[in-house]
C-alpha cells in the first residue's frame, strides 16, 4: 500500500513523455491556438488546426505514447493507475498534452467503460476508433433541473418501443459535445422508474447525429464557451436507438457510473496537481520579477509562507493521489472508492486556492489573457462539483470513517 | 463615532431609490442587455441601448436621485458618506443601478477629485458634463510592467515642452476607456523623477481623442471583455496636452491619489455588500428549490452553517463599512485612512467567499450564464487588487496598530 | 437600529469604571492572587483574600458602580444592554473586574431571572443578597451523560411529594459552586416527562446546603480547577425543597432558559472583546520587544497581517455585539434571539484564534504562567460550547435566514 | 523516493510493538498514573511508580523492542527513519509507550548526537547508560529573554578558564529536567561572541548536579506542570565543567543543532499522527454515543465533513512524514532539511485543529479530566514553537522553493 514508486518498467516512459510534450506538443499548441483566434465559426476548427493536432497525435501513437490511461486492458495497452499518475501530473501542465496522447476526458472514461462492459459489436463500432484517436465522445449525465449531487437524480427517460429505446429529456454541461469530431455519447437515462432508487437508471450509447438530438447552445464556464470543445446543453426529443445500445444491461446505469467515476475522478486530480505546480512556478517567477517597497514582491509579508504552504500542500496532494491510484490497482475501483473520494474532495479545493494565490501575486495581470491563471482557475473550479460535489465526497469519506467505529472494526492497517 | 444610523433627512431617499431601482432600472436593464447581445461591434452600443439608458437617467435626475456620492460639495449635491453607504448597498444589487443615478465608478472618483482640486476652467470643461451625466471618464494609473501594490511605482512619463506636457508610456486595465461616451481620463504620470519617491508623480487630464492615445486592446477579466465599458490597454506616444491640464500642481499626483482612493475604495465596498446580499439570497433560494437524498440541499451537511456564517459576515461587514463612512465624515478622508483600509482589506475577500459558496450550492448552474454569480465573482475578485491589493491595506492597518503600542499611546477610545 | 452610540447619560460612567478598575481593582487583584498561591485548602479563600475583595466591592457600591447588568429593573438599577456593553468591554480585560462591580456570571443571569420571574418571597430571600453582593449563586443545567447542544436534554428529575420537590440526578461544570460564598443554585430538572419536549423541564431554587446535595469534585478546564470558584460535579440524592421553589411554574424551565440565555450569552461576548483587545496588545508589545534575524518579530513574515486581521475582526465583533445589545433593548430578548446567536457563534471562535496568535508570537512564554494568555485561551475556549455550542447558534441564524426566503418575506430593512 | 513501505525485515516488529503496548504498557500506565495522583512531592515519583515502569522497560529491552530511533548506529541498534516512523505512529497513541521502549524525547536526540559526534569517553559516561535506559537527560537551548525563532539567539555564555568551561546564564522550558533520573543535559552556550553569527555557539555536557546549576521552578504548559518530568527554568551561576565536555568542538553548536533537530522534529511529528488518530477515534465514538435533536451528534450539521477532513488530513500528514523520513534515509539529515521543515510546519498545526474539533464534539467533557483531549491539545500546541516555530519552518520551505526558480534550476524530479 505504501510503495508509491513508479514501476521500473514504466519509468523510462515518463522521461519520454516529458520530452515529447516539450518538443512536440508545446510548439504545436502555440500555433494551434493562434490559428483558432478570431475564426468565423467558433464551433468548428480553423483551417490547419486539425492537421497540426493530428500530426502530433500520429507521432505520439507511433512512439507508443498513447492510451496510457487504461490499466489491465485485454488489448494490452495502458499502465497501472499508479504509473499513469506520474505521467498525468506532466500532462496537466499543458492544455493539449492529454489529447495528443489520447488520454483526455471524457474519452478516457468512455473508453474504460466500453472496454470493461461493452459487447464485441459496441467495441468494434465505438471503442476501436476512440482508441485510435479517430473520433471523440461525450458523457451525458447532468440535467439542468435536478441536483446532480445525488447521482440517482435522473429525469431523462428512455422507454422501449419494440427493438428501440425512445429517449426524451435534457442534459447540460456535456463537455466535448461541441467538437465536430464527437460522434457518440453515453447517456444516463431513467428506464425503470418503479425500481429501487439505484436500479432505475441505464446508460445508453447515442450517436451524436441521431435524429432528435438537438444542441440548444453552449453552457458557459465563468463566461467562457471553450469552443469548439464546449459544454453543451442538449435536448432529446423522441430520439430512437437500437435496444442493443444499452450498456451492461437495463437498470445497471448507476452501477456503471460507480465504475467509471473512479478513474475519471482521479485522472482529473492527477492533472490538477500539474496545474498547481504550474501556478506555483508562475507565482514565484512573478514574485521575483516585480518589486515594491524596494523588495521583490515574493519576499514581502506573508508571501514566502504562501509559497511554503503551496509547496507542502502540493506534495501532500501528490502523495494522496498516488496512494489512491495504488489503492485502485490493488483493490479495484469499487473498493478503492473511499480513497478516490478523499482525493477528489481534497485536491480541487486546494488547487483552486493555490491558483488564486498565484493570481493575487500577479495583480491584474493574473486575471488577464496574459497568463493562463484565470483559465486554470475557472477550469479547476468546475471540478469542485463535476463528478460529484466536494460535499458528496466528504460524505463518502466521513461515513466510511464513522462506520469503522460504529461496528467496532479492528484498527485500520497502517 | 458609533451612531451609524442614516440621518433623518436622508431616510426617505432610501425608499425612493429602492422603488426607482425596482420600477425603472430593473425593467430597462433587462431590455438593455437583450439589445446588446450579438451586436456586430462589441465596442459600441446597439441601436436603442443608449436611448433606454438615457431615458432612465433623465428621470433619475428629474427626481433628484442623482450624484449622491459627493459629500460637502459646493454645488450642494451629495450626501454624507454614511448616508450614501445605505444607498450604495442597494445599488450594488443591480449592475446598471449606479450608472442610472450617476454614481458609478470611475466617474465618481474623477468628479470628486475635480470638485475638490479642479480649476474653474477644469470644472467647467469636465466636471459639469460629468455631473450632468453627459460624458463618462476614466482613471489611468496601473501599468503593465510595474507592481501596482506600491502606488509610487509609475514609469509613464510627462515632460514639459513649452506650454505642453508630452506624455509617453503604457497603462492597462483602464476601466471604462472602451465606452464611446468616455471623453477624458486622469492619467498618473511621472514628472519629477529626481524628487523624493512620493513627489515624483502628477495627475494630468488627457482627452481620449488626443493624438497619440492608442487603445491597444481590451484586457480581459477571467476571459470577459466587459464591452463596451472595457478595461483597456493604452499606449501614449508623444501625447501633448496643455500645461494647465495638470491637477493641483506638479509633483502632487500621489497626494491626489491618497485623496481619491478613500471614497472610491469605500464605494466599492458598499456595493460589494449589496452583491453579497444578492448571492446569499440566491444561495438560499437555490438550496430550497433543489433536493438530494430526500431533502432540500440547503438542509444538508454544513449548508445551514454556511448560510449562517454568510449572514453574520455580511452584517459585520455592513457595520464596518458604515463605521468607515462615519469616520470619513467626522475625520476627513486622510485621517480615516486606516478605517478605509480595514474595510477594503476585509470586504472583497469575504464577499468572494460568499459568492463562491453560493456557486457551490448551485452546482454547474452557478458558473453558467443562467445566474449572475460567475460574473459577480469575477468582478469582486478584481477588487482584491484594484485600488491597492489586500496585502497593502493589511499593511496600513497592521502598522497603525503597531504604532499605537510602539509609542505607548493612551488606550484608544472605545 | 444602527445608532450604536452610548447614551449621553451613561457616558461618564465609562470613564469612572476605567479609572476604578485601574485605581482599585488592578492593585487589589495582584495582592489577592498572591495571597491565594499555595494556600492549604484550594476550596476556600486564604486569610485576607475576601477582606481585600470586599473592600473594593464596598467602594464600588458606594460609588454607584454596581449592578450595571440589569436593564429596566423595577429596582431602578442597571443600564440598557447597549450602554452596559461598553462597560463590559472594559471589565473583560481584568479577571476580577466584573466581580468587583457585582456584574459577574453566573450571578448576573440568576439575578435577571429572579428579577423578571421571581415571587416576592424568592426575591426577598435570594435576589436581595445577590444584588447586595453578599452571597453568590450557581446555575445547574448541563449533565454529564447527555448532549448539551439540545437544551431540552435533561435527565435530572424532580418529583412532587406533598409540598416538596424531590430531586435526583447529576450535573457537571457548575461554575461557581465551589465558592464557599455560593448559597443557592437554580437547577434545571425534568418534572413532566410526558409533556411535549419543550414543556418537560422546570427550574427550581436549591440551597447549596440542602441535604442530599453532594459535590463529587471539580471538573477541570484544560487541567485548571479555577479554585475556589470551580466548575463542580454535583450529585443530587433525594434532595427536598419546598414546592414554591419552582420558578415561574412547572414545565416552564425551557421558557426561562430562553429568557436567561440572551443576556448571559451576550455578556460573555462583551467580555470576550475585552480579552481579545488585551491579547492583541500583548501580541504587539511582545513582537516589538523581541528580535530575530535582525528585526523585531512583529515585522517578520505574516505578523503584520496577523495584527491587521485581529484589529479588523475585533472592531467587527465589537460592532456586532453593540448591534445585538441594541436589538435586545429595542425588541426584547426573545425577538433579538437571532442577533444574540449570531454574536455567540461569531465571537468566541475568533477570540480564541486571536489569543492563539498572540501565544504564537510569544513562543513558549505564551503558554507559561508568565503571561495571562494561556488562561485566557482556555477560558474563551469553553465559551465555544457553554450556553450552547457554536453549531447550535449557527443553526439558529442559518434557519432564520432560510425562513426569510422560504416564506418569500419582504427584503429585510437595511 | 516514493517507495514508502516499511521494509520487510522491520514489518514483524510493528505487530510486536502493537501487542506490547496493548498487553504491557496500557495496563501498567493506568496503575502508574493512579499511584502518582495526590503524591506529596510532585517532583519525585510515588512509591511503586518507578518499579512498574522499570519492569515494563526491562521486558521491552529483553524482547528487543528498544532504541528503535537510532538509524545506522555503529552499535547495530536502530531502524531506518522510515521504518521507525511506522512504529512511532503507534507510540504516539499512549503517553508512556515511547519511554517504555527507550524512544522518548529528549533522550532520543541526545543519544543520537552523542552517538554521532561523542568522544569515546563521552559515549562511555553518558551514551551507554542512556541507551540502557538507566538515566535520563535534558537539552537546554531556549532562553527566556531571547526570541527562539532564530536558533543563533544565545546569551548563556561559557568562558574557558584553564581546563574548565565556566557557564553563566538562564534557560527555560527544559523538558525532563524535573525528573530525578535526569543526570545530564546538553547545554547550548555562546563561546565565541566575536565569530560569525552561526559560529558563536557550542554545545556542552553539563551534569545536573554540577554546582551552580539551579532549578528556579517549573514552567507551566497551559497551567500544567507535567511533574515530575517538568519543563524547568534553570539558572547557571559559574557552573564549571571540564574542557572536554564540549561536543564536536568549540563554535560548532549551531552545526550540531542542525544535525539533531532533523530526527527530533520528525519524531515529534510521527507521534503527533498517532495523537491525531486517537483524537479522531474519540470524536467519532463520542459523536455516535450522544444524541441531540433525535440524531447522533456525528450526523448533525457539518460533523461528517469534519470527520472526513480529519481523515484526509491525517492520511496526507502520514504520507508526508513517511516521505520526509525516507528523504532522511536517502539524503542524510542535512539535505533532507527542507522535507523535515515541511512536515514540522504542516503537522502540529493541523493536529491541533483535529484535536480541537474532537473537543468541540465532546462539549465540556472534551476539556475535562475525563478524556485525554485537553492534555493532548496543550501538548501538541507546544510543538508549534518547540524546535522552531511554524513560521521559521515555512521560511525554510518557502525560500527553498523560491531559490529553485531564482536560479532557473531544472524542474524537480517527480
Amino acid at each position: 500500500m505504501y510503495d508509491l514508486a513508479m514501476s521500473a518498467g514504466a519509468r523510462p516512459l515518463l522521461e519520454r513523455v516529458r520530452r515529447f510534450v516539450a518538443d512536440e506538443v508545446e510548439p504545436m499548441q502555440e500555433k494551434f491556438f493562434a490559428l483558432g483566434e478570431g475564426r468565423a465559426d467558433r464551433w468548428s476548427f480553423a483551417p490547419g488546426q486539425l492537421e497540426l493536432l493530428d500530426g502530433v497525435k500520429a507521432r505520439a501513437k507511433a512512439e507508443g505514447l498513447w492510451n496510457f490511461f487504461l490499466p489491465d486492458a485485454t488489448t494490452g495497452e495502458g499502465l497501472s493507475n499508479l504509473d499513469y499518475a506520474y505521467i498525468a501530473f506532466e500532462l496537466g501542465k499543458q492544455p493539449l498534452a492529454s489529447e495528443c496522447l489520447n488520454c483526455s476526458a471524457p474519452d478516457t472514461g468512455n473508453m474504460e467503460v466500453l472496454e470493461r462492459v461493452g459487447t464485441p459489436e459496441q467495441k468494434r463500432r465505438w471503442l476501436e476508433p476512440l482508441l485510435a484517436g479517430e473520433i471523440r465522445s461525450a458523457y451525458a449525465m447532468t440535467e439542468p433541473d435536478l441536483a446532480s449531487s445525488d447521482a440517482r437524480n435522473i429525469a431523462c427517460s428512455a422507454v422501449l418501443d419494440g427493438d428501440e429505446w425512445v429517449i426524451n429529456g435534457e442534459k447540460y454541461y456535456i463537455s466535448g459535445a461541441g467538437d465536430p469530431r464527437c460522434k457518440v455519447m453515453i447517456v444516463m437515462v431513467r428506464t425503470n422508474p418503479d425500481a429501487a432508487a439505484h436500479l432505475q437508471q441505464s446508460q445508453i450509447l447515442v450517436p451524436m447525429d441521431a435524429p432528435g438530438v438537438e444542441v440548444l447552445g453552449p453552457m458557459l464556464v465563468f463566461g467562457r464557451d471553450d469552443a469548439p470543445h464546449g459544454h453543451m446543453h442538449l435536448r432529446f426529443t423522441d430520439v430512437r436507438v437500437p435496444r442493443d445500445n444499452v450498456l451492461l444491461g437495463e437498470g445497471r446505469g448507476f452501477e456503471i457510473s460507480q465504475l467509471r467515476l473512479g478513474p475519471g475522478r482521479i485522472h482529473h486530480c492527477m492533472r490538477s496537481i500539474g496545474a498547481a505546480e504550474k501556478a506555483l512556478q508562475l507565482m514565484v517567477e512573478r514574485g521575483l520579477a516585480r518589486e515594491a517597497f524596494g523588495k521583490p514582491i515574493i519576499a514581502l509579508g506573508k508571501n514566502t509562507e504562501v509559497v511554503s504552504r503551496a509547496r507542502i500542500e502540493i506534495e501532500a496532494m501528490r502523495l494522496m493521489v498516488l496512494r489512491a491510484a495504488k489503492a485502485m490497482d490493488l483493490m479495484g475501483n469499487a473498493d478503492a472508492r473511499v480513497w478516490v473520494s478523499a482525493v477528489k474532495a481534497m485536491v480541487p479545493e486546494r488547487v483552486c486556492q493555490i491558483i488564486d494565490q498565484a493570481i493575487q501575486v500577479h495583480g491584474a495581470t493574473g486575471i488577464s489573457q496574459w497568463t493562463p491563471l484565470a483559465e486554470m482557475y475557472t477550469s479547476q473550479r468546475t471540478l469542485r462539483f463535476a463528478d460529484g460535489p466536494d460535499e458528496v465526497h466528504h460524505m463518502v469519506v466521513g461515513r466510511a470513517e464513522i462506520a469503522r467505529w460504529q461496528h467496532a472494526a479492528p484498527p485500520r492497517e497502517a
